[in-house]
């Protein structure tokens, strides 16, 4: 029998390619993948899953013929980089990284510069001439191989470093001098072996073999299976192992590393946007330590090397029909891809460069909807921006690099913490510090905005902040930040903690104050894309809203209507609530009518402002829906006020208030409950919409009311409102002399009335699928409470999602499936839409797609989100353009 | 073509039969089953629905025949009574009534006295010559006629007899003499004139028709429609009208009216019981004005009438197959059988009634289970009971009837305003009236115990109270009654309202204070009749307990198990609080697990004091459900002293109660969402479970532990709880080196959690729906908070039932049946049952066994009635006895 194959080479000579992530990991499959298209990249090799399977399950013995290829693979390495591992001359050093089918945090990450010992170290002075570097890598070397490989705690090495800088009399490690690290290197060896018991291997093999059993092994760590429980990851049998040849670009004047981009990732222009440094490491870069240059001035400075690197890059964008972030190393002159993966980038440039790249001919527009574009980036391109006029130089407190394009206002914080205090307190503030590391994402993410002082635009905070399209200016040399005094200086103003500044992530600039912040304009591209995206709907989009501002910003975005105009919000109005107190406090049926009229003019104002609007197009209103008690006041000071303006005793007030409380509110008595017991508001209500939608055709306006009975649980709540809703129609149709054609439908928001919707569909001419009450109900969490356990279960990954973000399609979705299965068999013209949040949530369009509905509906900035998403759904269901030839 | 058949006659000849009620309605289909048995009931006819229905649709014109059929029809009651309508000498009085085949408040009830007119008054006077009763039919007849089928206010009567009074300066209608009367029939005349625009109908076939007219009509009053709809009465075609021979008790000395029960309704004793009045009107009898002598009285009296009546009675009862509640005249020494229905009874009758009618041959077991023996007599038989030693005379304040047996004590009040207003209060109290009247429901319902000064056994407040299971003392006339100053005396002691008394129904005597009360004795006739139950039983009976007494008392009534015993019970007791909120406000793990381990041993004996009780029977233990906050102090006074309590800053409290706050308790941080963020409770349950279980195993003890998760709605959360549950059990069985088997399972009552029970079976071993909690999320209703609207939804029929106390099968139901249906199909063993408050009411029980539950849990008082309830639900689906042999 044949031996089987465990380790698949990459370089001049690949095994692998980019379908093989099962059996030889993601990092295996791409690094395969780029030398199979000419891509220059490390030699190396990958072991397989299988290979990891058998030894787990094997007590850490390796399989017949494991070792053999590894040394065949090592040879394969050796060849390829004309030097040989352990070589007293030329020595090879290699990396060691984990790498299964996902990624997947808890397990052993990496290993560098293996290969190093006593005679290794001779032959690497010997060959860069640079003695400290040398010795610092070795210390290195063995601090990570005794931490990582054989689980020596890195505390007992830190003890050391720390302490041979107080004799020393040093404060960084940078400080420290050959001979220390010499020593250094003398007293992590003695760690070593005092915690393992044995010598620092110093034989390569000997190391590399260690290596790959600790790789293996931490598939199986605890954090690793935590990860995988939580992260819902199953049926994948380990992790491949990828041994590579380390090259160095701090070698010397000829060496260098960098970042790059294919396109612009701010603005999406087609040109190579990046960073570089000469004589330097990876890590360099990306840390933000040292503030790299922009990668033009490489073109004077190895023009050679450049156009090679353009070439690869121009390969790789065209190869992955995606923009690249690329990373490089420069050593010797001779050039290195260590990485390619698709660019984060902001909204703006993603729809640019999916247009281009169209254009181009590169990808098809299905590719462009459904691979290039994300619906976070519609969001960010919907962002408000300052106005575009000049700024007075005299306003900016500085200037830096134009990091992640946007505006934003906020007050002044330094520390991540206080920005996620300030969060939750309500405030809104930008982030300002030094530079950022991944401890601060939690702050980032908080804060309106970010602005450091140090790092380019490939520095932790630029990248971050371009992925979730936050503003930020990166790199502000002008300004100097105390963290311990709390402010910041330009050397004229000092900005300290809450104070308001606005920062614009457009232009790089930092100004004082709140300034006002403006719709944004779209780009052409952005039209374009649009319009290939509606090609592909078969759903409408329309909004939520209840002012005409936002039924117009929702039309002007692309909303097919209104799918909720939540009445209530219009009781909250000016003096309109002490009209809707009177009638909550009224005795007599008729006193409470009488308040409730005086209502009516206001409503029906309401009305015709959306319906003017939306002219042609419906409009779902919502009758009232909150319990009573919520337009009541709760404090004492507003009850005696509000005593005064009824006219009636203060305890007379406070008794109804008292009344009116609720122990659960949310099951209390509301939706059409109220409109049941008080059929007075639904009759003013109806009234309202009638009388604007009359008044308006008079105007030649077309409205297209759709009246929707809130929290139908049961099909005799329903016929008593369509009741009411009827015959008040019919008296204002008989007034007008004149009719109208409108529709009467309700939410499905209450387990019961997706139980029972065959009855219901009976009555009635619409369902909008309220999901926000509906998962409130389904799996029993009070939206507003549930903060106490969510995090908790998502990071325990008991939820894999928060279910009043994304639609819980196993629970919730599968009473919204039940609902419209079970109303269009009885009415096949039910119209069957949703409303809650997850109305503009992508992953639940896709399940609302699923069961073809006729809409879904979102608020105003949401709807394009909406279009894109459905489209999205669209192609991967398989259908094409409605109407391509438009296209 | 034949003629249609529109007339059904009964009497002598009688056309129809019990069976025809859709025909007939129901009362016209009762009194043509008596007279085919042999029954003498004053001969009549009825008109069917089929006539109605035809004159509703033809514009009030009768269809062909119909007239003459009801000529022939008046000729039958002639005919049989030996008198003519209008006849001058002889003259024939009938009564107009409605019957469709439900009962129908709404429609028009009852015209008496039909066919009075001048001439016929002077026939009849010449008959009885009792000239005042005559003028006074007379008068009554007119405003009768004229109010219900002419629609003439009653008001206007009203006015006019007010008048009257006054011009004869009297104040009862009693004190008006035969000349005011006269001249009443005047007055009433010329207001009816006045109002119709004709003259009062003479006529008596005129008066006849326009009576059935009015019947017809009042099928479709807006009352009797809307009556229709709250009550979901549909598919009927109308109502019959029954016209029928008037016949009289107060004629003479040889009249006389009563009303019986073939056996006694208080004791169920087989002896004919009741009440009669020589020389009255059935209304004097059920009003309570006159109080009428004990029938055994009549057999002296009347002996040969007693003897004619013994024997209908009995025929009666073997034909209806139950205890018969009878009403008759005897007009001039003809005895006349009004109507018969079966009697309403106490408990204790009940049963002994079921058991005797089943040992005397006339029933089978299976009737008298499901047709004589209703829950409600059940749960009357366990209500409480005075000391059955003698009471010192001295401590009797009065003796009257024992009218409904039972015992009660609470405050006194006089008026049912005052009784519900009390009971609202949360106070218990006796209702003293002289009599009752149907106005006083509403505070009889509210009250422990009903006492009156006037009245006998079948007076309204005896029946009403035996009806319903409530103690009564009626016609006590050793005490006075003084509605003003709101006392009552017996000469020597008076008692003002809110004065303690205590009643008791069962003997009828009247005692000072509150007396204590003791558990029933139950008879043997319950014992023999439970037997029958049981052997009719495929479904377990478990008890909702946490205590040893309840636990105690609910075995002894038949309890197979513990269903649910709540945890959280046990915390709030003694000093056990502060355990629990010193854990709540503890800072750090350790001191959260310091804090709960306080509160093992308090468990561990809990656990003990109900396992020992069960012993050999599962106890299911549901782990701590409600949220938190419930533990923690609510006012200034009772937060100062916890935080002296536990030694904390007053204000830190505070801010930990204020975080704690819920908008939605239901909805939040509570059951399984508990354990899982604060593991410890769950650890310290199991291992107070276990260990209570293993140290009463060396007593030889055998404790059936099922742990219960709470609130479950994923899988996930299951699984969670599990793990710890198994955990720390397999920690207790090592230290104890010794083990118990034990059953993990989980309570459905989120809504998910039975959308998604085929996951969760996979890992549960029984499921126990918790109904309380799914109907309040499945409705969306708030238990606390529905009072607002569930009495409106009832009134108004958009509810049937309040389905807190019946399950909604239609909504909640199908949650129940495709949770018990997914889990089962996964996993067969699964063990199914119910735990919420619908285990105890029969209706839902019958759902639950259609879904062949294992088992129903229920409080313990309720405990015999679901085993009453699943063996009706069993004999209903045609099952027979499962060991016929031992019963």
């Amino acid at each position: 029998m044949a031996e089987s194959k465990f380790v698949y080479r990459f370089g001049s000579i690949t095994d692998g390619n980019r379908t093989m992530r099962e059996l030889i990991g993601g990092k295996g499959a791409n690094l395969a993948e780029m030398c199979n298209i000419g891509i220059p990249v490390p030699p190396g090799f990958t072991i397989s899953t299988e290979a990891c399977k058998h030894t787990i399950d094997h007590g850490l013995i390796w399989p017949e013929g494991l070792e053999d290829q590894i040394k065949a693979g090592i040879f394969h390495i050796e060849s390829e980089m004309g030097s040989k591992l352990g070589d007293k001359d030329n020595p090879l050093l290699v990396s060691v990284r984990s790498g299964a089918a996902v990624s997947m945090p808890g397990m052993m990450d990496t290993i560098l510069n293996l290969g190093i010992n006593d005679d290794v170290v001779e032959a690497l002075i010997k060959k860069t001439g640079n003695e400290r570097f040398v010795y610092d890598s070795y210390r290195r070397f063995i601090d990570m191989f005794g931490d990582v490989v054989m689980g020596v705690s890195h505390e007992y090495f830190e003890d050391a470093i720390e302490h041979i800088k107080e004799e020393a009399g040093v404060r960084e490690d940078i400080n420290l001098s050959t001979e220390h690290l010499k020593d250094l290197v003398d007293r992590y060896k003695a760690i070593y072996r005092k915690h393992t018991g044995h010598m620092f291997p110093e034989s390569p093999i000997e190391q590399l073999k260690f290596a790959v059993n600790a790789v293996f092994k931490s598939w199986n760590s605890s954090r690793a299976i935590k990860y995988r429980e939580v992260s819902h990851i199953s049926g994948l049998i380990g992790t491949g192992v990828n041994v590579q040849a380390m090259v160095f670009g701090n070698m010397s004047q000829k060496s260098a590393t960098g970042v790059c981009f294919t396109r612009n990732p701010s603005t999406g222009l087609n040109e190579l946007y990046g960073e570089y440094l000469i004589n330097a490491q990876g890590e360099d870069v990306v840390a933000g330590i040292r503030t790299p240059k922009p990668i033009r001035l490489m073109k004077k400075q190895m023009p050679e090397v450049y156009e090679e690197l353009v070439g690869y890059t121009n390969k790789l964008e065209a190869h992955y029909k995606n923009m690249q972030d690329i990373e490089f190393t420069i050593q010797e002159g001779k050039l290195f891809i260590l990485q390619t993966r698709n660019g984060k980038r902001t909204g703006t440039a993603a729809v640019k460069i999916a247009v281009d790249l169209v254009n181009q001919g590169i990808i098809t527009k299905e590719e462009a909807i459904s691979g290039l574009v994300e619906p976070e980036h519609i969001e960010q391109l919907l962002h408000p921006q300052f106005s575009t006029e000049d700024v007075l130089e005299k306003e900016i407190i500085g200037k830096g690099l134009p990091a992640s394009p946007g505006a934003a206002v906020g007050k002044v914080v330094f520390s991540s913490k206080e920005a996620e205090r300030a969060t939750e307190r309500g405030e809104m503030v930008i982030l300002v510090r030094i530079e950022t590391s991944p401890e601060d994402v939690g702050g980032m993410s908080s804060a309106e905005g970010i602005l450091t002082s140090r790092g380019g635009m490939t520095s932790h905070a630029a990248v971050v902040a371009r992925g979730w399209g936050k503003p930020c200016v990166a790199g502000c040399s002008d300004i100097v930040i105390n963290y311990k005094a709390k402010t910041f200086t330009n050397g004229e103003i000092t900005i300290h903690e809450g104070d308001w500044i606005s920062i614009d992530g457009t232009r790089g600039l930092i100004m004082e104050g709140q300034r006002e912040m403006f719709p944004p304009v779209l780009s052409e591209e952005y039209e374009t894309f649009m319009r290939w995206v509606s090609a592909f709907e078969s759903m409408d989009v329309r909004t939520n809203a209840e002012t005409p501002e936002d039924a117009e910003l929702a039309r002007s975005l692309g909303a097919k209507g209104i799918g909720l105009a939540r009445t209530e919000h219009m009781f909250f109005k000016d003096d309109r609530v002490t009209a809707v107190r009177r009638m909550i406090v009224a005795e007599s049926e008729t006193e409470r009518r009488d308040s409730i009229l005086k209502l009516l003019p206001y409503q029906k104002e309401d009305f015709k402002g959306i319906f003017r609007i939306m002219d042609g197009l419906p409009v779902t209103v919502r009758l009232l829906d909150p319990p009573l008690h919520e337009f009541l006041p709760h404090t004492k000071e507003e009850v005696k006020v509000l005593a005064e303006q009824l006219g009636i005793r203060k305890d007379k007030l406070n008794r109804k208030i008292d009344a009116l409380k609720e122990f659960n509110p949310m099951l209390g008595h509301r939706g059409c409950r109220l409109g049941i017991t008080h059929p007075e508001i639904t009759e003013m209500q109806t009234r309202a919409i009638m009388e604007a939608a009359l008044e308006l055709k008079q105007d030649g306006i077309h409205a297209v009311p759709e009246i929707m009975v809130p929290l139908v649980g049961t099909v005799r709540e329903f016929i008593n409102q369509r009741r009411i809703i009827e015959q008040t129609a019919e008296e204002v149709f008989e007034e007008f002399d004149d009719r109208i054609s409108f529709k009467i439908g309700t939410m499905i928001e209450v387990p019961r009335a997706a139980l029972t919707a065959n009855e219901i569909a009976g009555e009635a001419e619409f369902f909008s699928f309220g999901t926000n009450d509906l998962t409130q109900m389904t799996l029993g969490y009070s939206r507003d409470d549930a903060a106490k356990f969510i995090p908790h279960y998502l990071e325990e990954g008991i939820l894999k999602e928060d279910p009043f973000q994304t639609l819980d399609t196993k629970g919730v979705g599968q009473l919204v499936h039940m609902g419209a299965e079970l109303g269009r068999a009885v009415n096949p013209e039910l119209k069957v839409g949703i409303c809650g949040e997850h109305g503009g949530d992508p992953a639940s369009i896709e399940f609302c797609y699923s069961l073809d509905m006729n809409y879904v509906s979102c608020s105003p900035y949401r709807v394009p989100i909406a279009h894109l998403a459905i489209a999205q759904a669209a192609i991967k269901s398989g259908k094409t353009t409605r109407q391509s030839e438009l296209v």
